[in-house]
């Protein structure tokens, strides 16, 4: 099986533990990006996974290549060009402080400043199973959403199944931009098989209403021909924030159980979760296997450092069936 | 809004996250001490501060300072002369765990041998609207204690505000010294007209009885005639270490909600919590948005490295407004 | 009082905090092993300890004895022959995400490949009060197997007593080894005095049988001639893993009240309990003094870096009297 | 004496000593910029000093503006304002291996998108004897050159000196480019005092001939009417990579002699002597000694880590009088 | 073109920078062996290359693994078995101070155990245009040996070129090994075109004698048909160490300037020399500019860290073309 | 052999390697002093020492006593008393740029404070065959001069060699020091049969005259009857600074070939000098031997990262015999 996506590659620059920006002297490295970890995630799971994204044509760019290598990515799909690559400058939080994220300019990177060819995205599709497209991707700029667009169509003239993931915060947008992103959404959704959000998502962006989640749920994957749609649900019980895992499939809900998190790096956990989820669906495990695996995927993604998954499957069935202290 | 304070600046040393003196070949260094804290604080809550204290005239000095300047806090009154620094070693507990401070030499620091002129301390004082004093200088030395009282009563003579936080432990004092300490404290709560405390401290140290905590606060505040007077209350339930702040205004009580706390680095809690009732009397909130933002400040500080505050206003009043786990 | 411990030193390398192999490129570096452990806990505990082991003669071999002597345990016994190190890799996990332990080859090391001579053991026995020997010892080499047997009986013959750890792991071993190995158990067992294990050692490896744990363990040290038998029960209620410890002390079980750990560094808890009973023994105290002790400096273990014992009895105590945030 | 600069401040970004982009998962962190680097050597030699700079209105701004102070650089002119910091990446090299510098999205920062207004000029240059201009603003964006101009505009109208470094790569400006930025050039150089540069500068953007360096100088001089032009030539003898300082004064020209330089760090060592030349003309030493002292500056800088000087106007004194090893 | 190295991956483990182990608590990881070395610097200079290799089958032969993608060498003929892998320590020296390598267990590696299947090998094979074999791997083990032997036959019989690199240690081996060793050698000599070492190693190893080098290395190159004999010889003037190379091409010989040599991390700079020597055969420059350019790779590879070249090409011919502090 | 010193145990705290004290929120520890620094000399060179000293009653000095221990030194004759460990912070230089000591208070170490009982000097002096003093402990407080002299008395009438490092620095001290001072050393140096220092210290200190050093050194060895007079000559030819090696013994002057020093860590080369040069008297080795050994050992000492000798003998003279890049 192969899967590839496309999406933007960030530099996530963090002081070390704890430390704020103004008390630090140094910069922890991760390359990240939704696209990169839910391919990391696909690596861990056992599948063959590859990356389409445009990185500068500088020292950095290949600095950043080597990660993605480094995670099990193929590099074949990546293009070189440009000089200057999204950064996020990220200030870890602890127990109840929040973490903190400055994004740098990003309008300007060598993702978003370059359109596709034809040729680059043939030859990115060859032999592929499954496309992997963030909606992030769709607003980041004028360039990266065409690009999309006219990736989603041609892998759904191939037969490729496309996985969507809608990553939608209404609050960075404004009417204007909404409209023009609500119909990209909507071309996207169109050749979508597999997506992923939240009801809210549904209902604010796509103004789906209902009475139930399920109901609006329902709605969306009847009038978009969606076969599966999943998620996670965040809450805060008395004592720590828990997830809760869903999975839409062909009319039936799944859900897993309620899952407390703990948290040392938040950020990329919604990327495990998804990896959790197409892995199940690329095994033909059922409904419940499948969001019940997601779900342990994402919680313990809240338990390791960088936003791309770095646990085994092996390791996270082991978690499920036993959780011990040690693992020898 | 000017502040000032006056107090000892020494280095922390504590080896890398949770190693001990033993295991270790590094020492992370702090600036610290109560007086900048609070000015750390005040900083990051929107107002001017410059500290007055004496610091060694050498590259560590030089360091020092920059420290002060890098937290935001004017280095204009800053005095260099002699060769030494305070200095503590913290190694770091964990959960359980407490974490042990090791005080090396203080007695012979510039700030504990220097006698300030009438001119530095005047010059410390222009256009200073509240000056902070920490009871820590009344028993390092003889000279930082004839220090704090002549820029109690100077600066009370100016009509600035005292502000005056009890740090009294104790177990450090012989009967002798007690005796010449409390003649000070008396004397430095008499120009005071904010304290901080706990109403142990009034007991221990100032005789005062009580049936009940309101009684013992209401008589102090009555007898010195301070018209606020504010501190935390700390506590256990079953499943974390929990803070309670308090402030007496005027002949009202406000309390905060109990607040668990997350504890990386304890030291320094207390000033931040400190910085925060300063903020609400200068911002004119009442008593309970002052102590509940002031309990705020404190429970975060628990949650960052280093004694000095370095979360802002801003960060702190989200924090209350809406908990999340990754803000953007 | 003088402690003499056989056993393997190994270098334990850890990723820094959190990471996994894959993400890191540099390793944190601890001298380890079961007897180094308890001999570095009885050095805590105000005891003289050394150290009967065989270093490779390199580098590597010189620095281990530095790092057994920094723990303040005797290098006078120690040996150095051959080249290698056993070396395990672990990468710490944090909450819910349990640890992971890698072996690397341990087999071939100068520990596991050198037969003591007379002369050596003499040397290392002499003046000795107590001599403490692990399980692991019996399974990793034939040699090592062949050390401990003697090792046992020459000490016996000498009246020292003999402290052992069952440390067994039935998972490691094939049925054929099983049957070998069970005769070496047998063997130390009858010179011991001490032994750390659990019931369900008991059941597995010496087919003990009875209906209650209380049972086994009598009819264990009976047919053992056993005066102590020592060790912990691990446990998970709702919000937290716990410990509990116990000591069955000639015909009389002691239990520590059931605590919750805070896991920070899970390896080498069980070797701080077992140095905690053996200071209960050679001070005398009471069998629930000595399990309570015992169980605190397992409980705090957790909360510590590296796989040996880094606090001492009077910090035990201390936190055993009135836990605090910080110690000054 | 109070001096003033001008000038964007950037975020360098190295890896740990000697490592490659493609090694490394740490950077170290450097606030820099010719204008911040000349201020941080003013203040090393004793004069008072800020910066007129554009910073982003996040957190990474308000570490930019820490890091400011830290060096004792007034941070009272800062303006805060957008979301970018221009970015450089440093791969520090090693002997005969030479430093690579990769630039990221440098347009789009704060400082190159801000035009000041005439208010924040105003308040910038209140109390100012000097204000220093790097000609890298008058290429890096067309805000930053009209910001430059005006404000070398106005400051020669209020009778401040204005220095000027030239700092031209003729490689980075295309044909139109360079009309623009002659004139821009010709604009400044007209207001300037004092002019750093070198005489290939004056013949490749000015265009000014001559037989040798010390004519095509001295017409410089009389044509735009600069009191003081110095700079550095860089040497390679067989041993060793040499600096060798050089200020024409009033129509003489002063010397210092070649030296040797060990590089541990490249940049921001013309930025040193900079700092030396203008410290000499503050203190009216006479021309040979000036020179020999920001010689000595600009080598000595080589030594050093970041980009600011660090070294004390005593150290630099010290080193010139006698060597040695240790300096106690 | 595709080139195909067979050899040992060893993970290298150093203290930070100018420590003894006996001093470290921390280590920095890089993965090494000639072979990868050599793959890692032709990636440098443009081509493809992989490696066959056996890794242990565990986290850390995983994390081996993510260190060869990183460097660009595909991972698809890496073998996972076993689970160790050898290691070597590294006290990295300063100036005149040597490093000291001490190894660790290397024959119980994953790669010295194993025996490869005619399958694997064949798989390697396939599309390879050259196969590079390090002679270490005919000495640490029989079963290294067979496999370096069969796959040298093989490639030769594909008509694959087969490069071989002698790096023989005379003193590692009894007389016994030796003339096993001998025998190993000459076979594999005969399947080789392109072959690295020294004269000494041809007078020593083969007893081929003569009365000058070039007699020598005329005399090995037509008894054993090899088309390229090259290698570097180091000296000392008096200022410094230094390299020279030599190339001996179908009767003609070509020698590089002799260059002086700043030494940062000595291992792997002969690996360097040779992929650069490759790079000139596969772009079929001429002798000399091949000599110069692998000369230069091997000086600069002196002044990076790690033992695999990390200078691209294009860096190498710039630094060739002009020396400069800093690139841009 | 058993050699004892009494000395000073400080902490040094340097920021990594090339930072200054104003750019570093780091340390590195290294525990230090004179006596300290010969003992880690002389265990390297294959002999039994341990060191008499006074550490803090504290959490740091049991961290001394073990770094002590590391070292191998024998820890059985410290004692613990007192709070404070005296210590310096060093800002390395490079290449030309001096390394900077900043002393802190050192007065009110446990040290400098604690008279030595006869109990504890008896016990230290016990089965000792040599003591080392070194004279800073002469000049430090009136509690190590008095121990200082005593020791040495007490050494002498039990016919222990006195070893004296004369350490003298004329501008540390006023001129009625001085003449305390001067009254110590004669005391000292009438007990020390060898003695470490410079012919401007026999000038300085001593007002001992003569034509040249030969003459100097003899009249003083003459006059107090010291049969071992060494120390190091420092230099600066073209190139680099060097160390040329003394040592007069019975009438015969022996001196090494100029060598030169290449700096990474200056500090505490004449301790590594001093116990190279009491290795070749306690090996019997003829004087050319010693000095060239001694100066070899203060050679490399410059190489090596903090005060204590790293390199063991064996290291040295393989150096010696022949120098080389890798050490295998």
């Amino acid at each position: 099986m192969n899967i590839l996506a496309y999406g933007e590659v960030m530099l996530r620059l963090n002081p070390p533990l704890y430390k704020t920006l103004m008390q630090t002297e140094t910069l922890d490295m991760y390359y990240t990006g939704s696209g990169l970890n839910v391919m990391a995630g696909m690596i861990q799971n056992g599948f063959n996974a590859k990356l389409l994204t445009v990185l500068p044509d500088n020292n950095l760019g290949k600095a950043a290549a080597a990660a993605v290598r480094r995670l099990g990515i193929s590099s074949e799909a990546l293009i070189f060009e440009g000089n200057h690559l999204g950064i996020y400058m990220l200030e870890m939080g602890y127990a109840n402080r929040p973490s903190e994220v400055t994004y740098l300019n990003r309008t300007e990177s060598a993702f978003n400043q370059h359109l596709l060819s034809d040729e680059q995205m043939a030859a990115a599709l060859k032999d592929v199973d499954m496309l992997h497209i963030c909606g992030i991707a769709l607003s980041t700029s004028e360039q990266s959403r065409k690009n999309a667009l006219r990736l989603a169509e041609k892998a759904a003239s191939r037969h490729i199944s496309v996985c969507f993931d809608f990553n939608f915060r209404s609050s960075l947008n404004t009417d204007d931009e909404r409209a023009e992103l609500l119909s990209a959404y909507k071309t996207v959704l169109h050749h979508a098989e597999i997506v992923f959000g939240s009801t809210r998502d549904l209902k604010e962006l796509l103004d789906i209403s209902g009475k139930t989640a399920d109901e609006v749920a329902a709605r969306f994957m009847s009038e978009y021909q969606v076969s599966r749609f999943a998620g996670t649900i965040r809450g805060q019980d008395k004592q720590a924030k828990t997830i809760k895992g869903f999975l839409y499939e062909n009319g039936t809900q799944f859900m897993s159980a309620e899952r407390q998190v703990h948290i040392l790096d938040r950020i990329g956990t919604g990327d495990a979760f998804a990896a959790g989820i197409l892995t199940g669906l690329l095994e033909q495990w059922d409904g419940q296997q499948t969001v019940d695996y997601a779900t342990a995927c994402g919680e313990l993604a809240h338990t390791t450092l960088g936003d791309s998954p770095v646990l085994s499957r092996e390791f996270v069935l082991d978690y499920m069936a036993s959780p011990t202290d040690v693992k020898r």
